[in-house]
């Protein structure tokens, strides 16, 4: 149990199905989801240390300056950003750790922090996206292609990530992301007591 | 199938298991191991191109110079190497290559190839090594503290390696050592093609 988690962002196309995915993965394998801090007034219903943890805009830059944050920023003049400490809190408490995030806070986060697995999360094709978006209904074409259009900017970023995953249906993503962390956790750098253990094994046949 | 393959380096302590575990990649899952080249005479029954590359010592310094090895080594006289060029040959037609290969050449091959998957295999506990060793009845004690000696020694290069993986049977090995590569396929950098038409897929949508 004292094994430290593991920390996995999630990025991809908007309309990819991230959210629907982080979901099952909370529900089926037990991970934890971040809960970020933000400036923003809390809506009718937030709670505080639920939905996010609300801050003071003060107390949100100060959090800046002694590098309290995974990732952060700024949205129509409110900050937003992934506590570092929840997380690694959650990490020491051998929590595998989602970070479900765009590509600019999944790029601070892998700065931050070399170890994070990368997972870029891409719709079957650019033609499925557009017909979920459009029989979604709740937005006019123009601010489809703008989605579209803003698909295409990120896939720059792709070369950051580790992994790329097709969402061909929910519950085979899931496994596939699921299985992704389950290897990448054999990995020795999260094994430094298996590997103490045997070090520890073979020094008394030490040739002296 | 113009998928390049991918190369996986497999070493650990002697009497771990190596060879009988490749030897099961190879039969269940169609993975491909090298062929080495040497400078040592052929015995009876051994064919050139099958169990060795016979070459010419001159011929083999005359490669080394030229980076026409992924690893080598001097041994009583002789040398040892996997050929560069014919590993290529195997990954560019898409096979995907094992090395199982002592640590020394391990990392030769790593430096020369930072892509190669690196995984450490070592038995239960040096306990259950050493009764193995015992067992078998071919060595006396001497060579056997020798060996894990030398076991003890190469603990050192494990931090190299990407995986350790603990051989408690042959087939949950074999096993997991599959599911290793399996997932590492996985890995954007060996996804170049999917990549690029992701990014044709959403080309048309570019803001202009």
């Amino acid at each position: 149990m004292s094994r430290r988690g593991i920390l996995t962002v999630i990025s991809g196309f908007s309309g990819s199905g991230k959210g629907t995915v982080v979901k099952e993965l909370i529900k089926k394998y037990g991970y934890v989801v971040s809960v970020s801090a933000t400036t923003r007034a809390p809506r009718p219903g937030e709670r505080d240390g639920i939905e996010y943890f609300f801050v003071s805009k003060d107390d949100f830059l100060g959090k800046i300056r002694e590098d309290g944050f995974l990732e952060h920023a700024e949205f129509v003049g409110n900050y937003y950003g992934t506590p570092a400490g929840y997380v690694d809190e959650m990490l020491n408490m051998g929590k595998d750790v989602i970070l479900e995030i765009e590509v600019n806070g999944g790029l601070q986060v892998h700065e931050k922090r070399p170890d994070t697995v990368m997972i870029f999360m891409v719709p079957p094709s650019a033609e499925e996206l557009k017909n979920r978006l459009i029989n979604r209904g709740t937005e006019d074409i123009d601010k489809i292609n703008k989605r579209l259009a803003r698909a295409y900017e990120e896939t720059e970023y792709i070369d950051s990530y580790d992994y790329i995953v097709v969402n061909e249906n929910i519950e085979e993503c899931t496994e596939s992301i699921h299985d992704i962390i389950v290897n990448e956790k054999k990995k020795i750098r999260y094994n430094s007591e298996l590997k103490d253990a045997i070090i520890k094994d073979y020094k008394r046949f030490e040739r002296r």
